[in-house]
């Protein structure tokens, strides 16, 4: 019976500022059950993926992105509601197409990647030099690759918590470049994805001025594994390679904001949202439709408590090439100092998995009647403070704001990610609807406390 | 103890009969395991699908899979290795695509149903009629989808038995005749499967003389879906639909057989095998390299027994628009009295949960001798007889062929069948040598024993 009693004494000692906190426990959980059975992230994540769908920056269907945005914001409630444009790169997809010539004729599936360079209008002809991972293709001297299509083909491990991606990722962003300075004229890479369908993922690849910029497209896995077993025959393979594509340096790009006016101290703001731009194979739905709708969803419920602090929403407008983010914090630098916290959600539909949180601050009594929300819904409080929470924020977080991170499990995230299967049908009611009660939990616990991230992580060991 | 003591009363009853039995059962138990451990059916599946790939009829690559069947069956041992050439209906497809162009615009993936018309050149234009079911289809009127397209987005429910398949593939098979029958322009179904990503499923539709050829194609489930949400908002959908493609009434094909002699009734044929033809947007390996595999590597091993009866492999080669079958029958009606049974292996790659004998069958002791073989491979010796063992052995059995059907689980099977994830990574070795154990077990026992099917169906009350 020792740690009740313990409990008990810590309560009676301290009685004024334990009420405050029982308060913002006991209200946090209210509203984490009204966020269980609100449909409100749902159908936000229907109607975006329904009515505007596929969305790049630079196509017609962002602008449209925007307006639907804009006219959400408005019907929930939200104020100051306001576009801000930015500029940003942009990358069109053309027709695409991919062969195996010799020894034996296959269609390949593949999806260029974002930033690629298109093949002359004839195509490229050659003969592939396969890799199982990008070092081993690093390893090759210069010009070793000369006239080749460069092939990596390493799978992507599958984790809950991402770290697969993080592993394989610069196989996508660094192989074209990688293989263009070793004298490639293409570059294919096994899909930084975890399914096994014929759907290749998608996804940016870097420019950088000092490589040449060749095409590059990632195949779907089976399309790699066929060119694994083609090659382990011993003959050369041979591959046609067509893609049309369209870069474009500085287009216009737009992030939509909507607020929740804080009523004691609407200056302390806390920027939170998800990105509106997404990949044109599928429909944005877990990328990031969810994250908008999720986001949006909780902020509109902490509005009802009229929190003491302001919720900014940021629809954020071109995460996928890293501009919107850069463009936000640009804009919005001299008002880091007031920024509470800064967090995307944009890692899919849930359910929210382990949360991290600012240095310092578990013990404050607002982050314990957080835990204390989210404790039945199978989330860790994790020991570690949160150092990112998405890229959107990630300049923020360098210019000094605090930042949270909220994190959905990831295991089922990257079947879909960047592919054409990223669509309305794979979002999970019930996921969705756990990640939005664990964002209303946290928000309306950071928006109804004083707590101070920065002061407690100055003064944390 | 009484059971156990009737059946040493049994056994010491009915020796030469018994004696018989255990030497087959323990034969089979024998090559059972050995099948376990045999690489050959998944080695013959990486082959194919890897030397070949995808193989509609009347396409070069069905040349090249002819050509590798004969140096398969030459290489494994088998004898009388021949071809026998056929007539058959070619449909290869050609540029499709289609989009929603009102009231937002959408991609949607298809993929044209085989038989299926093209469209004019420019595609076709229209509006959508949506139906939640063939029958709902069916109730409409003459003339009541003039100038429509009509759409069916009826789902498949998944089964084990692939009576779900049964269930919905005329919606795919008769619905466009009977949309064009009242007027429709087009035709698009939902796919006959039952996977979630974007990859639609092909398949035969019929070309009655009585109804307009129409352009007719499969819809990915979540395309089918995203029609639904866009008809539920209660504006006019429009689509825009180009298809290209060849229909040939007759081109050549062949059926590529070869044969394990019986040692003293050669002239009693066991006839089994599987389909050599795939449609193209995969690589045919659950449908049907591993038919072909698990049908070829199993009569390899039992080779080794020098059996007494003939056990003839045959490769199909034109299943899917039911050519072949026919073509075999015609060319062997004469035969088939001297069929001691036949069955083709055309559902995946396995385990098989499910046999159906010939009627009267299941107490024989070869029968039994297979029972006990294949009792630890959690395989149920279904009650009721086999009536029918695959598409090309159809015509066999109506022409009074004794039947046997071994039926894989199909759960998953309905996810890639058709589609371009119907691909060799999707293979599992250990089903597949599960099936092969099965029919090694079955080609054995019937083949070393004189199990007069005939006879046990007519005496069978």
């Amino acid at each position: 019976m020792r740690p009740l009693v313990i409990a008990s004494l810590a309560v009676a000692l301290a009685l004024p500022f334990s009420a405050q906190a029982q308060d913002l426990t006991a209200k946090a959980k209210a509203l984490r059950d009204r966020a269980l059975a609100d449909r409100t992230a749902y159908e936000l994540t229907e109607s975006l993926t329904t009515e505007v769908g596929a969305r790049p920056v630079g196509s017609p269907a962002m602008e449209r992105a925007r307006d639907w945005g804009v006219a959400k914001l408005k019907a929930l409630g939200f104020s100051n509601v306001r576009v801000e444009e930015f500029r940003a790169e942009s990358w069109l997809r053309g027709e695409e197409s991919a062969e195996v010539v010799a020894p034996y004729p296959h269609k390949l599936h593949i999806l260029g990647l974002a930033r690629s360079g298109p093949t002359p209008k004839g195509g490229i002809e050659a003969e592939i030099a396969l890799f199982g991972s990008l070092d081993e293709l690093m390893a090759q001297p210069p010009g070793a690759l000369k006239g080749k299509i460069a092939v990596v083909s390493q799978p992507m491990p599958k984790t809950q918590d991402g770290s697969g991606y993080g592993f394989i990722n610069r196989n996508r962003t660094q192989g074209a470049a990688e293989a263009a300075r070793r004298g490639a004229v293409a570059y294919l890479t096994r899909s930084s994805s975890t399914d096994d369908t014929r759907l290749p993922h998608t996804g940016a690849m870097s420019r950088p001025k000092d490589a040449p910029v060749i095409p590059a497209a990632a195949l779907s896995p089976p399309d790699a594994q066929l060119l694994e077993r083609l090659v382990a025959r011993g003959q050369p393979v041979r591959l046609k390679l067509k893609m049309e594509n369209t870069y474009r340096e500085s287009v216009p790009a737009w992030n939509v904001v909507g607020e929740i006016p804080g009523t004691e101290a609407p200056d302390e703001v806390i920027v939170v949202g998800g990105h509106l731009d997404a990949w044109d194979p599928g429909t944005g739905a877990i990328d990031d439709a969810a994250g908008i709708a999720i986001t949006t969803a909780a902020a509109r419920l902490v509005a009802a408590e009229r929190p003491r602090r302001t919720i900014r929403l940021v629809m954020w407008g071109a995460e996928e090439l890293a501009d919107s983010g850069e463009a936000y914090a640009a804009a919005h630098k001299d008002e880091v100092g007031k920024m509470v916290v800064v967090s995307e959600s944009d890692s899919g539909d849930g359910p929210i998995w382990r949360v991290r949180l600012p240095k310092g601050s578990s013990k404050h009594p607002a982050m314990q009647a957080f835990a204390a929300a989210i404790a039945p819904l199978e989330v860790v409080l994790a020991p570690e403070p949160a150092t990112s929470g998405g890229a959107d924020v990630a300049d923020l977080v360098r210019l000094g704001a605090p930042v949270a991170s909220l994190s959905p499990d990831v295991t089922r995230y990257f079947d879909l990610h960047h592919s054409a299967d990223d669509t309305f049908d794979k979002v999970d009611p019930e996921k969705l609807a756990q990640s939005v009660a664990v964002w209303t939990s946290f928000l309306y616990t950071v928006a109804a406390s004083d707590i101070d991230f920065r002061q407690l992580a100055a003064e944390a060991p």
